[in-house]
């Protein structure tokens, strides 16, 4: 039987028939608003709790920012990273200001996905992650699309080979239907998709697992709630647009 | 606990669960004639009346023009100007006629983002601001989309690294679902969107705030008017479309 | 208050709650066969008939041909012409045949708008215009779209700094839902849409206004009807699509 | 009052309330198989059989083809041709094969649309034409979209200088909305549409006049057949699609 | 009256009213799996046992491949080739392999439509055929847009100068609403379109013919059959989509 | 009577009325999820377990993690490798890294089409394959669809010339209606979709056979479920979108 790594989102591994198939690198797909990054965060964090090492690749946001939003959530990183079983891969500042002296893990040029996963694979193995997000792999190729497909089994390669179970985050834009792009949606293991619906004048947020290899898992759309603890999946109940 | 800042716009504040948090960057995204502009400068002109220093970046409009239209609305800049607590970045004239003499803030060259941003921290430290419009960011990008995300980020890091609440004005087409490009929608902490729809032979206006970092918000659709003192949100209303 | 300019067009000036305010520049937005040019025209004569003269700029159609479709209905530019209150800016013919005798002002190369607004600036101070219609302005950039934004905001710099309301006339496609595009809808001052829509085997006129600045307008779609001495608007009436 | 061209085609003068006004350029549009070359075919036939000498100039069609094509309605031309009341200008053959000796107006280079309308201007001058008909002139531009309305105003300047009243046929897709793309269907004076809408399974015919400068007309869709004497249209009827 | 070609398949020369006129060029239009080919093998074929010579151009098949094809419905062409009254032009292998041996007629190099008219001539001469099939004549052009026009023009001509009655097989995408472009379409003189639809779990088969230059013919879409023998149309049922 | 070669899938055979005629190549197209590797490796490990020699032509995922994959529905084919009647062959690694030492049949440069078919070719003949998979064909051409047409034939030809009945994997973006481009959807033998549609917030699977040469096949749309021992077709059902 297939190992599992459990999100301890409430609600997800339920809908995952027991979390995410070890090693799977998954897709969490949505527009603009729909709680891509906080559900990203809160997988590391509840890995964080479980004695489970975890690695953010920052390419949206200033590293200082993103510590301070995971603070929102009650998610404070800092002693994970001083003991050494939480890192940030710094893909946004290039090194530029106070990063460089506050950053550990820095990827200089984006143009050259080989330091990216050199950067990434040195930090796997210093502090044996066993969890990683990359938010966003649409920075990586947004204005190269044809190469989002090698972009994709490049890194899924190295971060398969290093035994991660890893989340990336896909930007899409409101109102269109698919996950990234064909390269990028055949190209992974899974995809969870994160939808905001206007419905009636009122937004409703839902996620639905549209493939996970190595499980079955609800084929239904679940609404979810973002609380201040952060994502509730409600598992029990579906959500028809 | 988030720090907030008021808009003072009646109805905003309350959709907002009580304004937008410290340092977020929002884009106000609508078609022609949805209230975008009169929005931003209903922001400046409310916080000017609360002792917070305010700056609007020109790049649709000549600048005589502006204060023109806010007078219209009563909002009478030019004291402000004077006692340096307002000033309005001109990246309109390009220094051309009049406004050399005139303007203090001037932005020649706009392909040169470094330029604008350059500008506009002198202006923010001169003034000690703390709410910036950028109207709008679509001119800075209109025919280089491909550039769009990476100027988006280029003026976030600024502004939020000066501590300012800054609305950046995004203009769409009509019919465009989506807030301006996917790699400016991704970048921005906040979407608020105007929407103006005919619905059986007439134009009714409407807002929804799409995504704000750091609070929950009104997840509806609300209407709203055009008065002869600015806007005035519905909170209580919710339009269906 | 804001000085208005009456269009005495029946109807028209009552949708506008009192006319358009001065220095306006409002984009005329219609299909084929929607109307556009005869609103124009209209706008002009009734201009001349309350001593307010006025400016044609002709892009699309012989200075001949012009005079003679506003013949039909009852509109005879040719003493207004000669008394020096009207004038037609020959942007057709360059110049090109008999209209080197007979056209005062005469645009030789269309792509340089610098020509034309220079002869435009000369005509309009030498009959102290205090109307102008463009038609069309599409014609400026209709294969150049990247232009438009500019031309548009050239335009409008030089006729409102010369005190002028004006008519801008947009050619769109049947069934295209915008205005003209992005860099057109946003850079003027307001919108005037005339739809003809075929409903139920019968074809039906309309206008809508989208946006005026420095008034309220209605917020409903008007029926008209194109007569023997032109456009009527039926401002007691809407008409839901 | 506007003198005007009797079409002598069954139905369609009263639909344009007396026949096209004297030196329209009328575009006649439609998908494949709506009967666009009868109508413009009967239009040149029914002037000859009122004295009214016409040409057709054939630019997707073999001339000879064209004259047996028209001998199936009862159409022959050749006695007209002996007398000097018609001309066939050929813009297919390039003068090759037997056309050069045949054919008395041939345009050798399509891409001059210079030769075109000097041998056109020629040829309505020989035979004192007051009917041209232009099938089609989407070939003069299908594979240079951005040349078509520049093609279009050259066109019609000459034509209408000579005193023609002429009909552009234009080639649409099958579910496009427009008649031509932009260029071409703001700088014509009139449009005739022609549909065949497969409603239900059947397949039916039907016409309308989408604009008409110099006249009012139907404001309404009626339906139409092809009989073997030509096109007659059921002006009584009206077709909602 | 015009002479008519009858396809001998059962049901269509009822909905075409007598047959193809003769020396008609009919585009036989449809997306994958809708039967284009096996409608236009057996127009050849009830030609060969009505003692009408026939060619199929073979672009998309391997010769050997359609010869078996063929077979699967009982139509042996082997005797007819020896009998020098059926002739297969190979326009796929380019003569590479086995081809070189056993193929008469072989089209070397596609880039050059010109050779494949004067193999498609000489080969027409040979057996004097009257009937002539191209499968798919969308090869031609597939990556070269552009010229479909110009190359439908250029096998029409020849076609109908050498007395043959043709099916052009245009493939066009599930979901397309025309019929293979609009240089195409117009540029034939019949168009008869197959159709496969899923309705309501299942897939139905039908045609239409959209026009036929010569003829009148069934307005209606008649659903049809792909039986052991081939196309069967159901000329007296009509199926509304 | 055309032989079959049985997919042994449960419920796939009895729609296509008794199995893939020999030979055919065989499209099967699908977005993402929707089952399309499964299908592909139950048919070739169903050979197996009839003594029939297959080929997996792995494009998309590496070689080691395909052998696991299919274990997980107990498809162990190491002892079927040892035996010499399955073979993979590896258009992944390029032989990067031990895949050189582990793998016997390596394409190197996949932009060349040729070494491809050569490996292929020779792997067919080692193992006298009479089944091969290639998954996916995408991958050929995602970035160059002009060569997609080409490259199919290409491959058809190689094959069908080896006597093999061939699957092809064909990856569709979400939403897309067609099945991998018109080049490619003409030039198979056979389309068998593969669909996941979401139904009032549930997920759905289905197939249908959108055409297959040789044999009369169910025109219906089947619901199917992916089970621990791979898909089964539930052939007596019917699901209508």
């Amino acid at each position: 039987m297939m190992k599992r790594v459990l999100t301890h989102i409430p609600g997800l591994d339920e809908i995952l028939h027991g979390g995410i198939p070890e090693r799977n690198v998954v897709l969490v797909s949505g527009g603009p608003g729909t709680g891509k990054t906080i559900l990203s965060q809160q997988f590391l964090w509840n890995g964080l709790q479980h004695d489970e090492a975890g690695i953010y690749v920052a390419l949206e946001e200033h590293p200082v920012q993103i510590r301070q939003n995971m603070l929102q959530f009650g998610w404070d990183v800092k002693p994970y990273e001083e003991r050494g079983t939480f890192a940030l891969v710094d893909a946004f500042t290039a090194g530029i200001g106070k990063a460089r002296e506050y950053e550990k893990y820095i990827v200089a040029d984006l143009n050259d996905v080989r330091e990216l996963t050199d950067v990434l694979s040195q930090a796997i193995r210093d502090i044996s992650a066993s969890r990683v997000v990359v938010d966003s792999v649409t920075s990586l190729y947004i204005n190269k699309p044809a190469l989002a497909r090698g972009i994709i089994l490049q890194l899924k390669r190295v971060l398969a080979g290093l035994g991660c179970t890893t989340l990336f985050v896909s930007q899409i834009s409101v109102g269109e239907r698919g996950f990234g792009g064909p390269g990028v949606e055949h190209g992974v293991d899974g995809i969870v998709r994160l939808d905001l619906d206007e419905i009636q004048g009122e937004l409703k947020r839902s996620l639905i697992v549209w493939k996970m290899r190595g499980t079955s898992h609800s084929m239904k759309r679940h609404p979810f709630d973002i609380t201040e603890k952060g994502i509730v999946v409600r598992a029990k109940e579906v959500l028809g647009l």
